[in-house]
């Protein structure tokens, strides 16, 4: 997992190789093809945040409900910036930004994970539309922050963005979010 | 220009080719050279939008400064529906991921383009943050929009996403920003 984190990381979807991942782990490609299948499945296997989201999800949501925006995007930039994750995440965004396959994985990250969980928990209409809101903030976060290095996004400390960003993620996922421009606040 | 653009567009910036983009516009690679030397300048003078910035900011500056938000978000995802900027926009995405040339012409536009020219009209401290507090809100955005096909934001309205993330630009342009957890707002 460790070498195919790395290489994906290093060389994207469409760059890694299955003889390449096996090389870096030191074991026989045919092994890696044994446990893993397709280079697709492995991405997938690889691709998991070592943080298991049923811990994150609750921790998220503990706490008063005003703030729950920051400490959505104080654990999720306290996550990403741990050496361990960062090259996997910006392997992710680049994959996803290039390949079909990568970019139907982000796709599902995106609508099927914690923002989901998370909008879900909070118990409001729109669950779906909330969660890919706060998903195109968060990505935009991690390619500004990680890939492009946009200053000061680049800079600024966990603590920092969630005071500056963290209000958008709790209107987003519990607070009024207008899903047409003459409506009322949803 | 239309030939470099449909390029960059379907090969990215490292995929496209001078030889490539001359053979589209049925001319002799060396004519190519002749007027835009490098591949990187090419590239600079390809991404334009074929919309004058000057034009675009003061009708996002006109009306109501409430409602600034909906119309930079309405304007913007207009603009990016077109036909014509659509292919060029994931372009640029697409090669600002995965290239350093790339990265630094999308950071570039981010930082010193149309948000911080509105951040600066609104006349509030830190227009650099703002600004790129808006560029990271718009970019993913654009990334969930047109290259994961993130639904529903896929197939929400340009006036939809205005109403939906307005309120997001809004407040990082003019609105109250907090850039230390235990600071005042902004």
């Amino acid at each position: 997992m460790a070498a195919a984190r790395e290489a994906f990381a290093e060389r994207g979807y469409e760059g890694a190789s299955i003889r390449d991942i096996a090389a870096r782990a030191g074991v026989d490609p045919a092994l890696v093809h044994h446990y893993f299948g397709a280079k697709q499945r492995l991405f997938l296997a690889a691709s998991e945040f070592p943080v298991d989201p049923a811990e994150l999800v609750p921790r998220m949501l503990a706490g008063p409900r005003e703030t729950m925006g920051e400490r959505v995007v104080a654990s999720i930039v306290g996550l990403w910036d741990l050496p361990a994750t960062r090259p996997l995440l910006t392997g992710i965004i680049r994959s996803a930004a290039t390949d079909p396959v990568a970019a139907e994985m982000a796709r599902r990250l995106l609508a099927e994970g914690p923002f989901l969980a998370l909008a879900r928990a909070v118990d409001l209409p729109d669950a779906e539309v909330r969660a890919s809101l706060a998903g195109t903030q968060l990505m935009g976060l991690a390619m500004a922050r990680y890939l492009i290095g946009l200053e000061p996004i680049a800079s600024m400390t966990a603590d920092e963005l969630a005071a500056a960003v963290g209000p958008t993620i709790g209107r987003y996922l519990s607070g009024d979010v207008r899903l047409t421009s003459g409506g009322e606040p949803g």
